[in-house]
């Protein structure tokens, strides 16, 4: 495994590599202190391309004033371990000069698909989650790209700006992993307290409620409200649980619906705070219709 | 030379080259209605590639409501004339439908070089301009795109785009070429009548006073303001001319500037409607200091 921290440094080992491979270079882009989910991605690429690159890049475009831009937590060591071991061929970690010489006066915006959730609590995130994306992609040049489902709606955001700008790369979503008492993996799991890290298992549980309610309602239907007002009372039994959202929306358009709409996947998706740690967790599920 | 509509029938065909050549993809993007300065940077791509790749698409996302975009001036037969005479291998000449097969929820936004000039006459269209470059450049994944320095901002937010964005291209800018009594050459001067061609040569002439003003003021300096006052005066000598803009600003970050500010180079920038039809010209100087 090679470690570059340089984009000139990064593209002369890509490029000596397509010269001498036919096989597929995967990318797994991520802001660092890899967990299992992280891991996820990279055994997926490893299966499935001959070159597998990672990079880890804390992008302080896509944090917004207030937000934990600084404290976000890093560990370098830890993460070349994490790679290593996953089977990663070349590590990008390049500073945030490196990545942003000068200010960047080019932004690519998603729309539609920003309106709710994390887009509209977090103004301006999905911008600077897509153009970092797309400078990442530009540098790497990559054939198919690895992202965890627990950003469902970065996934949805990326998904859209592959498509609408005809970048040349397949987006692999991959499933959120999840901790043995069912927490979704997240690097920002380390801010809870042990009493926070207990509550915070609403986020799973509600998820797990509202997939029986909708299997025991699957007969008569129900409404994404009444679904919606089920999740949130049960995250509201943890005293310390502030939500943020939990909405119930189709998938991946990511609008409201009700029953004269026609949809094939519901996303039940979820924020909510414990103290200053903002947590996210989701469930998208296939409608039968 | 191979004409394609499809955007998979370009690539194979471009994949197919790449197989076989270590030669540069080069790409000239155009609206179509081709005149000699479209020819000129054919001519360039062709001196510098080994493979012309010639787009004709008549961008829609780039006009404004009640710009000319339905009566946008078309002629793929004399294009294609055009093309073959130049050495092009391959012509793009996509569908509207086939660039956006959906409304696009993807915009590429270029900030500070859009400010003035064209950037505040025409809300949105750098936008779409941005946004139909970057789908185009993914499109066709040249080496090197050839684009006319007549429209000089243009050319200001598409390198500062790629390098923004590390699209691995070179963008290779071309002088404008001009009829042989000064015109700038224009696929919209065929809206131009007989009267409104004929006093149109305020444009380059007052780009010519402008020039030979700074050379006789060279030791003494002269500023911006005395400068935009000198072209706009000569343009408003011509009955039918309405001034749009006339700025001198800095090069290329498009900028005003004063004697407090030390720049290398400069641009006396002009868009100037003849009933209907708006024309630009400009001049680009080096500065000594």
């Amino acid at each position: 495994m090679e470690v570059v921290h340089t984009i000139a440094d990064l593209q002369s080992r890509i490029k000596a590599y397509r010269r001498r491979n036919d096989q597929a270079v995967g990318f797994v882009p991520t802001m660092g202190f890899l967990h299992e989910g992280h891991a996820s991605l990279m055994n997926k690429a490893r299966s499935q391309c001959g070159l597998v690159v990672l990079s880890i890049f804390v992008n302080p475009l896509q944090f917004g004033p207030g937000e934990d831009f600084e404290r976000y937590p890093r560990d370098a060591e830890r993460d070349l371990a994490v790679a290593e071991a996953a089977g990663v061929d070349l590590v990008f970690m390049p500073s945030v000069s490196e990545m942003y010489p000068s200010p960047t006066r080019t932004t690519v915006s998603v729309s539609d698909v920003t309106t709710r959730l994390c887009g509209a609590s977090r103004p301006g995130h999905f911008d600077g989650v897509a153009t970092v994306v797309s400078k990442l992609f530009h540098i790497v040049q990559p054939d198919q790209a690895f992202f965890g489902l627990k950003d469902a709606q970065q996934v949805a955001v990326i998904e859209q700006m592959v498509q609408d700008l005809n970048m040349p790369i397949e987006i692999v979503p991959c499933p959120t992993l999840r901790e043995a008492d069912g927490l979704a993996m997240s690097s920002r799991n380390v801010y809870l307290s042990p009493e926070e890290r207990q509550q915070a298992l609403v986020l799973s549980q509600s998820l797990q409620i509202a997939k029986e309610y909708i299997q025991s309602k699957s007969s008569q239907g129900f409404t994404s409200t009444e679904l919606a007002s089920l999740v949130r009372a049960h995250i509201e039994t943890a005293p310390l649980a502030v939500v943020d959202y939990a909405e119930v929306l189709s998938y991946p358009t990511l609008e409201p619906f009700d029953h004269s709409h026609s949809i094939s996947s519901l996303i039940i998706a979820l924020a909510v705070k414990f103290g200053k740690t903002r947590l996210i967790d989701n469930l998208i599920l296939q409608v039968r219709k």
